[in-house]
């Protein structure tokens, strides 16, 4: 146990319920964790805040990264850009598309790797899952799988452990992972996931569907407060992909 | 002709010999070029007017990122803290490794590779060459070879073409990047090479010897101005890699 307590683990943490899941999952298997957050002038940077409070609660060490700089450079993505709205509907849905912001997660990996070198840490998690694969190129397991092996190669030698890229949760649905979460009683009324950023849930945006789902399927209970609660049924888009 | 015009290239640019002689080469291919350069707290941040300066001489498009607010996360390098000194000596021996900013490449590669994205842009052109292997990991092939895939996989599909991340000096030398450099008439006085900062190139420092020989070996007269002008043979530190 003792051995396992000197290792250290960077988590990549947006305060979302699939993140939080992830960290706690890390905490569980005896790491030191140390919590990223990154601050790209989303709306919903609320999401920041319940990192915040949930590395509080556990006494994480906690880094919020602030590159909203990138902005500038990194347009066209509803998320980022006031002129354009955000879409509704479901998730997987072809407008969701729009949700994209340009090579997000690689550059968000690639500062945790560098914070993890700096730390000693022999390990990156990231709490993508099975539901982001439609939408997000950078959120499949080829990517994660071929960035793995970019980032050992990067930062080999030097003494550091070699440095490991993982998404425990890639071949998970949202709806296990929130079963997982409720065996690691992670606090989900303490995380965020609406892409409108109001007071409370929306309920109607991609991830707040998304998220009403993954509790429903999960059989377990929901203790979000939702602004809008039409049954699911309703809202759904079909999917274009198929 | 026209259509060699139509394709755009993103380039990492430092202000240094080595990028200077990259984004004049990628120009030269019939790119539509986009420089980008990166503020993360280098004591020789003066590289950064001089990238200013060319790219305002050339009519190009050009972004400096400030990453500086990463400096609290990548510790430990000469080159971004106050309390290390700047090693002297030559440039590929043991004391370099002091320089090294963690996953410095891959982050900078990374925002790039967002930009490029955004901009419709099909590659990323950087100036690593052989020379930097032995120090950095992150200039070595392998990790060009696997960041290429990495970034081709994480933005493919929305109608982008497919993305590339290019290094074309990685089996360079320094030298060989000289006489690329002066076929293509880069203005090498217009480009800064030493770690130190000061007002004119140390003529000590790696960066400074490394530049020195580079234009002894390839027989191009040097346009640099160096404070310190020893031979370069007194000054070279044995490589303790071998």
């Amino acid at each position: 146990m003792s051995e396992l307590l000197t290792k250290k683990a960077v988590v990549v943490f947006s305060g979302g319920l699939d993140s939080a899941t992830c960290l706690y999952y890390v905490r569980s298997l005896g790491y030191e964790v140390h919590a990223v957050s990154f601050n790209y002038g989303q709306r919903h940077k609320k999401e920041l805040d319940f990192a915040k409070d949930i590395c509080k609660d556990l006494g994480l060490d906690h880094k919020i990264v602030d590159m909203t700089n990138l902005n500038e450079l990194l347009q066209g993505s509803a998320l980022t850009t006031d002129s354009i709205d955000v879409p509704h509907g479901h998730y997987a849905a072809d407008n969701m598309k729009l949700t994209v912001v340009p090579n997000r997660n690689a550059i968000m990996l690639s500062i945790a790797t560098g914070y993890a070198v700096s730390k000693g840490a022999e390990a990156v998690f990231a709490g993508m899952h099975e539901g982001d694969h439609f939408i997000y190129p950078d959120c499949r397991p080829e990517f994660i799988e071929s960035f793995d092996v970019s980032m050992g190669i990067a930062n080999q030698g030097f003494g550091h452990p070699k440095l490991r890229i993982r998404a425990p949760f890639l071949e998970k649905t949202k709806a296990e992972i929130v079963k997982i979460g409720s065996i690691l009683d992670v606090p989900f009324e303490k995380t965020w996931s609406c892409y409108e950023g109001g007071e409370i849930h929306c309920g109607l945006c991609g991830t707040c569907q998304e998220r009403r789902e993954a509790f429903e399927n999960a059989k377990v209970k929901d203790p979000t407060k939702y602004k809008n609660l039409e049954p699911l049924e309703a809202l759904e888009v079909p999917c274009i992909f198929d």
